[in-house]
């Protein structure tokens, strides 16, 4: 769906040559790769060296110069060196003077310097107008026009004029400039590339202690425990049944830890009598990922709706099936339909069906591009009504799936119980306690405290 | 997917004061909120307040002062202070000539006033220059960091300094930015906060009552028709069999209804001769919500494939699978396989499949990031041929469904005809007229009158 | 979950005439579409004819006047009418000097004239400030008021200010105006709206030869033969079987396909020691539209699960396994679960499950609105390690499927193994040169030649 029109350019480029002078310090990989990519965008390039000598990894049409002599030629300086190098930029203070200088580098680690290497750069040489960009582009993507990854280029600077020379010089390259504001911003833009999912590591950390937790759980419940008593070699199970098994029960926990820090706030500030104290720090965290934790419950939960719907399908499954048709057969009867039976499965799929269907939908709405759609009131509907509503309906398809199996003897096995009722503690927590919150005389006092009303207004942070 | 850079910014604030001073007016709620977060953001921040003494609440790093004294402290005042109260600024204007006033105020209903608050501010206080900011943003998603909804701030102003100036504080907080142009757009900025779905009420009030409708009518049917004349227990059929009836009827009759104002509008077209006449206003209304048409539509289609991938699991359809197979063992003997069932059985299937495909694809192609890199040419193709095809499919799969029951007696009970069949008639009329609609003595007139001709040219609106 | 306030206000236009006057020259019909839409959203407008007379078709509140008085009444002037005609503005040079012309035109082809509309324009009028805007909606969707596809325009000028004032324009119409750069984006943003899914051709008409061939083969191989030799009719395995051989070799082939590029390239780039030489065309080309081939081939993994999931619902299916359980009953016995089977079953089903999960993970990292959220470095471990980690998923789903069928003679039919054979071909020639890749002896100097070292560094491009 999305059309790259900017791609075919990069490889059919104009080469009208109308454009200006750009200058570019350090004929390193992306210097040189940067370098290119004007070139065949039209503009004309000159790089500034140390030794002034044509080098054969230069672009062809590239003149190569002394810095003195690059500079003098552009509005415009590309500094493509590293931080370390900085430094000899200093006595170049005079020619450098009112020019715009375009910080590129990245560092190795987050937050690696006190201060970003932009701000750096705008110490160093005080009179020259300091621009952040092109720090969270690859050579490589560059170089080859495969800019598969985000066109976003993060700009920063504090001259407006530099900043819009700047991004024009981004959107002819085929690239989409975003404006982040002054060059406060730069460490932030600094730190943007060396991010790995920074708020996905808790969700999947905490996801992958449980699954490895239930995992041995249901392996001595279901496949040790009959090999032991029963002989029977079930060891199979663990490629689909223990899976489903798994699946449900780590998205209705996740859904309901998504659900749990905003009821634990809600006692916080009762409590206090307060909205104006911060939380303690676990539970902004934990407030902060929840809708990485929601995403990664779902994937679970549609992993879950994925195994349930080829249980039809296996060949054990099938065996069963027809193994009980056969004896039944072999018996001359027919047993007759069991209309409780029919009922519990029947809602019990039901309900499955019906929380998941919500739940694909609060996922829906927490792509960028919809909630981006969607205003303050729309989104706390959604995420609050509707996502209770999942709430309820998964721990209800889980209640209803347990039945009267909760009290009968036979589903513990050496005293553990079935792994499903282990997943129901947390989500009827935080359903009852979300219940209780709802009652006037607790409801009344909590909507006043968050519209700024305070039990002891003389308490002052 | 989602990085929340700037949401761990708003934990870990960038704390070197190096921004200017912001004045804020108005002690509330939203006033301390702000306040808050442009104090951790970097600025400094001065109360105006009618009473200047230091309140428990306000932010301990904010200074509290009259109004006068605050006003001149900065250049930005932000207005966080009820309309009805904005009188009182009247007396400051000698203060506020030549300032950047921001309304961040939200009313109670949409269009409360007849001109919106900023524009009201503005004529309050000629000589200063007034942006309407922040009233998308809610005051507790300041306060907690915790800015899952849209990180969009509307703006509009008619200074275009002033209005950068805002754009600048509002990229500072870790907010995104999007000027919406001149004052004029205030009113609609004001209302877009006090939205919930309008777009979507007659889509969801039109399926909940169609929903109703068919609810009765297949309980009537389907359970109460052999409970009177069998004495059979069907009632848990209210779980599946029946909620599975009901989603692919809507479906339909939806799709259905996606398609007929296109129909209708051609038709109108045709008739009048011309394309300059206003179509009436329900039929604008209805191509208005076409969109949220289909995606309702959708989200029933997507219950109704869930709804039958799960019968092979469900407790009542395996038994009576075994029940039939055992009565064939006991008579000794194997049916042979009929290869008409298996076609239609197996086209039925396929032909669905492939609606719901199309389907799938169609809503994928409404996600608004996706609709943004499409022109128009190509929104044209998928939401017209493609949605066409879709529709096509899924009635040949309805009829496919059907195959000879439409004329078996055994399938009205009461007189009442098997529900599907009711499902038929909005598409086939839609199938119909448009298929008419493509014969050339129709096509080309319409496509002339769409290109802006006349049948009678001296017609003037 | 898109909301159109602006939709709405198109309806419900604001009326209080507050804004500046535009003239358009031209009253075909984009202009008067443009004019009407205009005139809804408050601004006066002026036409420009040839013939200074009322025509009926001309919105009512609009004045037409001759192109030199109506030029005068206006800073911005829209000129809607087509290219061969722009040559009478060189007469009105004196009066268009300074004025801000908008280029709205569209061309019949891709590349039609040397240079763009808005060049040429800025060719015959070198006083006025040309921006390109507008040609990317279109006249019917003005008119209609019903904007469902992109609401983007495009915009790209050499004149900041005049860009300023159309970009407000276009805000005030409800319309989101992008910013393009300069004069030199005109000739892309002419060619877009006439561009039907150029990256789409290849992987879809790649895809619908390699079904054509494949449903051949299968025709062969599953109806003919049986018919041929066991006289039985199969023909209907056309609707479901089939299709469900198709899909799953056409989604493994072309996944494996959006990966092969990247190995030849790592193997040309080895044997060539420098990455600073252009890739052959076809390979540059290929490269460019792997995104769309792994959508294409996630399309038909889709219709793959789904067609998959319908098996136990088959009147077919149903048929087989009730005669199969009949026919032993029959025989009084009951055979002993398989555990091998159970495990084959079982493992090739969960394999084919958490490949297709990646599968739509990928999909769904691949929304423009995500991909832009993500950072390079994520992106590449998304795609290229979570990619990968598909392939081999769905290659082992593939292999265990077929077990020890590779080397059984009965599964060759007149000499042609079955189907999935052909699909694994490609697949495995791409995760064996992967692998080989790995080792250190190769990989390290990859390394190197991808951060720019080079093995002959005389060489020059």
């Amino acid at each position: 769906m999305n059309k790259n029109s900017s791609n075919i350019m990069a490889l059919a480029p104009n080469t009208s040559n109308k454009r200006e002078t750009v200058c570019i310090f350090g004929t390193g990989d992306f210097g040189r790769a940067l370098g290119h990519k004007m070139i065949q965008s039209g503009y004309s390039v000159v790089f500034g060296s140390r030794s002034a000598q044509t080098s054969g990894l230069i672009p062809k049409d590239a003149e190569v110069l002394s810095h003195t002599e690059a500079a003098q030629k552009a509005a415009i300086i590309i500094i493509a060196i590293q931080r370390q190098h900085y430094n000899f930029l200093t006595q170049l203070a005079e020619i450098l003077h009112g020019k715009v200088l375009v910080d590129v580098s990245n560092n190795l680690k987050i937050n690696q310097y006190p201060e970003s290497n932009a701000e750096y750069l705008a110490q160093l040489v005080p009179g020259a107008k300091v621009v952040k960009a092109f720090n969270t582009v690859s050579a490589w993507a560059l170089q080859s026009g495969t800019l598969d990854a985000s066109r976003q280029v993060l700009v920063c600077g504090d001259d407006k004029e530099a900043k819009q020379m700047v991004m024009d010089i981004v959107r002819a390259l085929g690239l989409t400039p975003l404006d982040k504001g002054s060059l406060l911003a730069a460490q932030e833009i600094e730190n943007y590339p060396l991010q790995l999912f920074p708020m996905w590591k808790f969700p999947i950390l905490l996801s992958l202690g449980l699954v490895t937790f239930f995992f041995f759980y249901c392996l001595i419940r279901d496949v040790i425990y009959p090999y032991v008593y029963e002989k029977k070699d079930f060891s199979f199970f663990i490629a689909i049944s223990i899976p489903n098994r798994i699946c449900p029960i780590l998205a209705l926990i996740l859904l309901a830890l998504v659900y749990l820090p905003g009821v634990l706030a809600a006692i916080i500030q009762l409590y206090r009598g307060t909205k104006y104290r911060r939380f303690p720090d676990w539970l902004d965290k934990w407030m902060l990922c929840r809708k990485q934790l929601g995403l990664v419950a779902l994937a679970f939960a549609s992993l879950h709706v994925l195994y349930t719907l080829v249980i039809p399908i296996r060949s054990y499954v099938r065996w069963r099936i027809s193994s009980q048709t056969i004896s039944q057969a072999l018996n001359n009867g027919t047993e007759p339909l069991n209309t409780t039976n029919a009922w519990l499965s029947d809602s019990y799929l039901s309900l499955g069906i019906l929380g998941f269907f919500l739940f694909v939908l609060l996922g829906i709405t927490s792509l960028p591009s919809v909630s981006n759609n969607v205003n303050w009131r729309e989104f706390r509907f959604v995420q609050s009504k509707l996502g209770y509503l999942t709430l309820i309906l998964c721990t209800a398809h889980a209640l209803v799936y347990g039945r009267n199996r909760f009290l009968n003897p036979s589903s513990y096995r050496w005293y553990l119980p079935n792994a499903y009722m282990l997943s129901l503690i947390v989500p009827c927590i935080v359903l009852v306690v979300k219940f209780v919150l709802t009652f006037p005389c607790l409801d009344k006092p909590l909507t006043q405290i968050r519209q700024g009303w305070e039990r002891k207004p003389q308490y002052s942070e």
